[in-house]
Parts: structure tokens; C-alpha cells; sequence
């Protein structure tokens, strides 16, 4: 299962571990970001329970290993290798920061730490994974933040990257502090609250809004959302006010969301349906959440698509998945790279959370040393879960709480202020140390 | 499959059209772009084959079933609705864009006619999937505009929203000029090229260079390429140059590659290895890659990953799946949305191609009457397939035709010109007959 979802060149490795008998080392592989995206000032870690599956599930098919030799690259490959494939299972350890945890540049997200060949085959699923997940937990809890209590949800299915990004894409974005999704396979795989009722069609293929919406309420009861503007706002309000509930609400999805809310609410509350909430929705996104916010518009709930599903404004995270020690025959080799602006710092490392900073010290150091509780914590040990994750909700609500935990300064929209993440003596005496004998 | 795979409240509105007896009804959705992003002149359409492996295969899955009925939404669902889902399938008839062929806002990518709620319910999986390859195909064509004839390989899946999107965007990026992908899955299910060779860990799991380059010499031959920027890579030229052949080639993956690219071409060639190419890539996009090929550094061909995979500067279009036509008991009955910008035209429609301007004509207008071949053409009737879809060679040699036919000014990288997209005398006079008629 999703076994040729990797680069190519993670399978020409292998082949070339195996054929150069390296396949009992074993890697320490992390998995971090290198620098914050422009206007974000912290990042929220999400996609450790898809990389949890994807490691206990991981497997070879017989046809998949047919495709690869007859590829023309793996012409020299030893035949051993094939058999190998056919055989394989992770039976490394995963170490991790919770769901839900913020995080910062050059911090290890996730650590895989494994025989090499394992460690080397998982790099691509494990970072498209960590990195998609976590971007849009990132962008859901900077709405959340800007909608200042008021509920969000998330419908850019439609607008992700393919199907499978829109399941992932909701169930990030309630990790991030969305109530829910339009997303019906993130409710049913994730357990994540859905939302939606109609759309503009549903009164357009009824012509006239009067049945469009008496059909609705009979169908959805309190649920009921009318949709408002598919020809004029106003008129459709009215209309609203003579049908009476049970209603929960209305919707609004186009034009001036300030000015449109304020007209509907009078509308509204004159014509008897004040316990009537206004959802709105129009390409919406964190900045434009604070406008309306600050306008103090009458809107109680926002619909939120194409920027909270694709990050639109920060679409990718500088992902990258490096190795940091080897252990061979019994020897630890701790690895790095030095050029320039892509150098990475070696050794498996462990995190500390302080009020103003964070601390980057190797895994192998005291934690009582620190007087922080270390960040990292052990999720697979040789391929088994240590304990059961958490459910979803408890991510979300530890995302709401160490998101609220930050430094204020950190919970602004635009990029205001670094979190310093320093490094241990010890680390950084690592580090120098090995750069100079790769300079000798 | 992949029946949940959509927007919650498609369902609610399945419900909602079965309850009222409506699900004969026969609707043709449109699914088109509402504007181009900035600097994009046009599109190219992808994901046609997906679109259709969807719809031929779209079920309800008894749990899938199960769950729906749970819910608090379809408390007062009709139960014969459950029933319908258990026996659905999609009869409908698809019309199309041939994958790599440009296109322009408001012109259909893909219409769909069938019974209503089939029509509703794909509307989520359609516009994800043809949004995100088209953006993808395009950003492709750009990259391939700006490389001047040198290869592009696409390696973003590390960095794509989830693992599915990556295989997905690496067969649209195929479609839009890219030589092949890092993507294995993507070589397997659609036959797009497989590039890949090491990565720097697997140097770094050496420890030594020397090591490390000749294991993957004796791994690939012929094929073999030498990342150079692990340490330094000028050391690690001269280093290949003693090793000699067989190989492909090297590559540089930080630094300034023109600069680079000329003192590393310099050490090959007076090393005897003047046939060896050099390959580069380092957050490129196609800004980058004319910068690159404009300062004629000696780079044969390029990695393009993140940009690619992710279209960064344009990470979603517009895309919008709107009603245009429902027939109710023999009657045809028009549909548009006249809400401000997000306005719509009425009426399935064709595309006709000029010289200098593309024209949308009522589908029901005779081609003959305007001097051009329609563009969008029968997929599937009734559920099945027309005819076979061509090999995925066939869509990227397309697009590589259809883009160098394009008017010279839409092929700059920035935004130079607007293609018009006229609308014929019947298109404007059904539109403005249906406007009076919303505003008696």
C-alpha cells in the first residue's frame, strides 16, 4: 500500500544500499522546516496519524515489484533486492510532536530513526505529509484567531489540490481550530463535524426562491440555511422573514459582507427572525476576517474555502527530511550538511519550550538538565504504537491552548517577531566539531 | 468509491430533489474559470481521465450508506433516498476540452448533463480534480516556455498537498512539457518518464564521497549522476572527473547555478568529461529558469519541484461548476446567477478558436456558421465512453502544439495581453432575455 508514493531516487538508494550490504545501519532521518513562510510567525504541527498509517501499512505489491525491474535503472540492481521489497515492513521507530503542538524553524517535527533503507523509502510520503497537514493547521488557527470566537468552517474541497488534499485539508484545518468541514469523507474517516445545506443552484434549478427555500425547511428543519443572493439579497431576506423557522440561519456569499449584514439583520430582526444567526462566506481569508471583525458586521459564523485549503498565501513549507546520525557496526556517524544556505545540524534533537524561547538539544541530553518537559515524545517503537493517538478533538483543543500560550506578540496576522530557537552547548559543540573535520 | 469524496451539502441537496420528486430532472453544469490568475495569459486543461474514472466508478458504499443515515441532517431525509444512493450510478453524459488544449475564463473545461442530483453530487471531485491539474498543466507550459527546449523534470511531491496530489501533479506536469517526474506512482499508473538518482544522504551515509560515487556508478551505469553540492563541489567535480564514465552526468542542487554551472562545466571538460550534462535545480520556477537560460549558463536540463507542484504564485483557479440548463418535464428551462461579479451565463455552451480571439456559441448553434472547429467534444454518453481516451503522450504533444499556436504576446511570463472571449449574437440575447426576466 502507497509503496511507489515515493521519489524515485529513495528506490535507487535502496537498491544501492542493499547492493552495497548497507541495509543493517541504521538512520536517524528529521523531519523539519527551514524557515518560517513570509506573514507566519509560528507553524502548527499536523499529519502525524496519516504518517502513523502510512508506516504500519506500508508494503510492496507483487505487480508494483514487476514494474520496477523492468525498469532500465534498475537493469544492475542485485536480484536480492527485489525479494527484499517483496518482504518489507518499517520496523523502525517514530518519534514525534503531538498534533496540534506550534513549532518553528530547524525544530524536528518528526524523527524516523531506522534501518536505512526503511529510514531512506519513507522520506517523500512523511514530508508531503507532515508539511501539507501542518500548513493548513497553520492557516486554520490564524483564522481562528482573526475571527476572535466567532465559528469557521472549512469548504475548500473544491479548490484543494485533488480529492485526497480536501479529506486532508479538513481534518488539518479542525485540528487548527475549525468547528467543521463541508468535507462528507473527513466527517466519516475523521470524525469531523459537517457542515451545508444548498447551494445557488438548489434555487436556481427552483426557479423561484419561494419553493427553494420551503423545500429546504421541510428537508433540513433547524438546520435550515437560506442562501440569499443568487438574484437580489434584500428581496430573498424579506422572503426569509414570511417563511418564518425553523431556520438557523442565513447565508451570504457575495458583495460587501459589512454592509450586506447589517441590511439583512435589520430585515431580519424587524420581520420577527432576531434568533436567526448570518453565515458568511466570499473568498475569505485571515486578513479579511479581521476587517469584517473590526467592522463589528452582525455575522456569527464564517464559511472559509480556497485560501484555508490551498494556504493560499503560503503554499508550501520548506519541508525537508535530513540525516542526522548513522549508526553503523555499532559506530554513531552524526551527519550534516554544510552548504550554505541548506546546512543542517546534526545529531537526533529534542525540544524545549520556554515562555520566550525554544531550546534545540540533543535527544541524548538530560531533560531534567532543562527544566522544560521535553517536546518530542515516542509514537512507534520498532514499528508498534507505543500508546493509542489521540482523538482528533484533543489535538484541536491543544492547538486552541498553545496557541493562546504563545507569546502575544507571535499571534498577530503579520510577521511581527522571531521565536528565538536556540541550541545546547553540547549541540553546538556537535555541530563545530564536525564541520571542521570536514573542512581538514 | 470516493462517494463521500464531496461538498455535505450536495447530499443534503440530493436529498432535498429526491424528497421533492425532482431527481428526473435532467441539469447541465458547466465547469469553467471565472478569471485567469495574475500572471497567467491562459490554461491548459488536465484531469480529464480522472474525471472520468470517477464518474464510471462512483458508489455508495453500504457503511458510506450507514453513516449518512446518522446523521442529524437526514433525520427527515425520505428512506427511499437511501435506496437510490445503494443503486446509484452516474448515466449521464460528459462533454469536454481534450486534456492539453489552453483555455480562457469562461469557457466550459467540462460540461455535465445528466439527472440532477448526478449532476450535484460529482460537483466537488470535478472541480478539484480539473482545477488542480489544469493549474499544474499550465504552470508546466510556463516552465517549458521559459527552459527554451532544455528538459524540465518535475520533483515536487515531497512538497505537494498530501501524497495523491503529488502523483496527480506530476501526470499534469507531464502534460504541460515536463520530461518526466520523481513521482514512481505516477510512472507506474500513467507511464510519465521516472527520473532519480541520490539524494545527499546517501552521500552523507558514505561519509566519503569517493564511496559514494562510485557504489551509484556500479548501481546505474550509463545513468548515473553525480549530486555535487553536498560539501563542496568543486572538490566533489574534480572528484568525477578522476572517476570517469560511464555516467549521465552532474548535479547542482544550491548555490548560484550560473556561476557554478560554468566553473563546474570547465573542471568536466578538462577532466576528459565533456560529454558528462549538468543538471540543476534549487527552488527554480519558470522566473528563475529564463533568468538561468537568458545568462546562458551551461545547464542541459532542470529539476523543477515546489513551484511546479504547488503552482505557488497561483495555488488555485477560480474554478466554478454552475448551472446552466434544466429540462423538467420536456421543458428547457435556462439558468444564470446574476450576483454582482460572480455572474454566470446561461445556456450549454461551445468554444470556437481564432486566430486572435476565441468565441462561446449556444451548443445547440451550427459550428458551420462560424469557420472553426468546436472545442469541446462528447466524452461520455449515457455513462459510457465515446471513445477510448488517447495515451497520456498524446495530451502533452497537444499542448505543446496548441501553446506555440497561441498568439505570440500570451507566451511572456507576465501578464501582457488578454485573449478575447467574445460571445455570439444568441449567447448575448438568451442572457439579456433571462436578466429582464430575474429583474420583472
Amino acid at each position: 500500500m502507497h509503496a511507489l508514493q515515493t521519489d524515485f531516487y529513495e528506490l535507487t538508494m535502496a537498491a544501492g544500499y542493499f547492493a552495497a550490504q548497507r541495509q543493517h545501519d541504521v538512520a536517524t532521518f528529521e523531519l523539519s522546516v527551514r524557515r518560517l513562510p513570509e506573514q507566519r510567525n509560528f507553524l502548527i504541527a499536523a499529519g502525524l496519524a496519516q504518517a502513523v498509517e502510512y508506516l504500519q501499512n506500508l508494503r510492496f505489491q507483487t505487480d508494483e515489484i514487476d514494474y520496477l525491474r523492468a525498469l532500465p535503472q534498475f537493469r544492475l540492481a542485485p536480484a536480492g533486492f527485489f525479494d527484499y521489497l517483496r518482504d518489507f515492513r518499517f520496523t523502525g521507530d517514530l518519534f514525534a510532536i503531538p498534533e496540534g503542538t506550534p513549532f518553528f524553524p530547524n525544530e524536528p517535527v518528526a524523527t524516523i530513526r531506522a534501518p536505512l533503507i526503511e529510514a531512506q523509502l519513507v522520506e517523500t510520503y512523511l514530508l508531503s505529509t507532515f508539511a501539507f497537514q501542518s500548513s493548513i493547521a497553520t492557516k486554520a488557527a490564524r483564522c481562528t484567531l482573526a475571527a476572535e470566537g466567532r465559528a469557521i468552517v472549512e469548504f475548500g474541497s473544491r479548490r484543494a489540490h485533488g480529492p485526497e488534499a480536501g479529506v486532508l485539508a479538513a481534518r488539518a484545518a479542525y485540528i487548527g481550530g475549525c468547528i467543521g468541514t463541508s468535507n462528507t469523507e473527513a466527517g466519516k474517516l475523521f470524525g469531523v463535524p459537517l457542515f451545508g445545506t444548498a447551494a445557488h443552484s438548489w434555487t436556481m434549478a427552483f426557479g423561484d426562491e419561494r419553493e427553494a427555500f420551503q423545500c429546504l425547511q421541510k428537508l433540513l428543519g433547524e438546520n435550515t440555511v437560506f442562501l440569499l443572493d443568487t438574484y437580489d439579497t434584500h428581496n430573498a431576506a424579506r422572503l426569509a422573514t414570511e417563511l418564518g423557522g425553523p431556520i438557523w440561519g442565513v447565508r451570504l456569499d457575495s458583495g460587501d459582507l459589512v454592509q450586506l449584514s447589517r441590511e439583512v439583520r435589520s430585515i431580519l430582526d424587524a420581520g420577527g427572525l432576531s434568533s436567526a444567526k448570518i453565515f458568511a462566506s466570499n473568498d475569505l481569508d485571515e486578513y479579511r476576517l479581521a476587517e469584517i471583525v473590526g467592522a463589528k458586521a452582525p455575522i456569527d459564523a464564517f464559511g472559509v474555502g480556497t485560501a484555508l485549503a490551498t494556504s493560499f498565501d503560503a503554499p508550501s513549507l520548506s519541508a525537508v527530511y535530513k540525516l542526522v546520525e548513522l549508526k553503523r557496526e555499532d559506530r554513531v556517524l552524526y551527519t550534516a550538511k554544510f552548504s550554505g544556505e541548506k546546512s543542517t545540524l546534526p545529531g537526533a534533537k529534542q525540544i524545549y519550550r520556554f515562555e520566550d524561547r525554544d531550546l534545540l538539544a540533543l535527544q541524548t541530553e538530560c531533560s531534567s538538565d532543562f527544566g522544560s518537559s521535553p517536546l518530542v515524545r515516542p509514537v512507534l517503537i520498532a514499528g508498534q504504537l507505543v500508546e493509542a493517538l489521540p482523538p482528533i478533538e484533543q489535538s484541536r483543543a491543544r492547538a486552541l491552548e498553545k496557541v493562546a500560550q504563545l507569546p502575544k506578540n507571535l499571534l498577530a496576522l503579520d510577521r511581527r517577531a522571531e521565536h528565538p530557537v536556540d541550541i545546547s552547548a553540547k549541540l553546538r559543540d556537535l555541530t563545530e566539531n564536525l564541520r571542521a573535520q570536514h573542512q581538514l
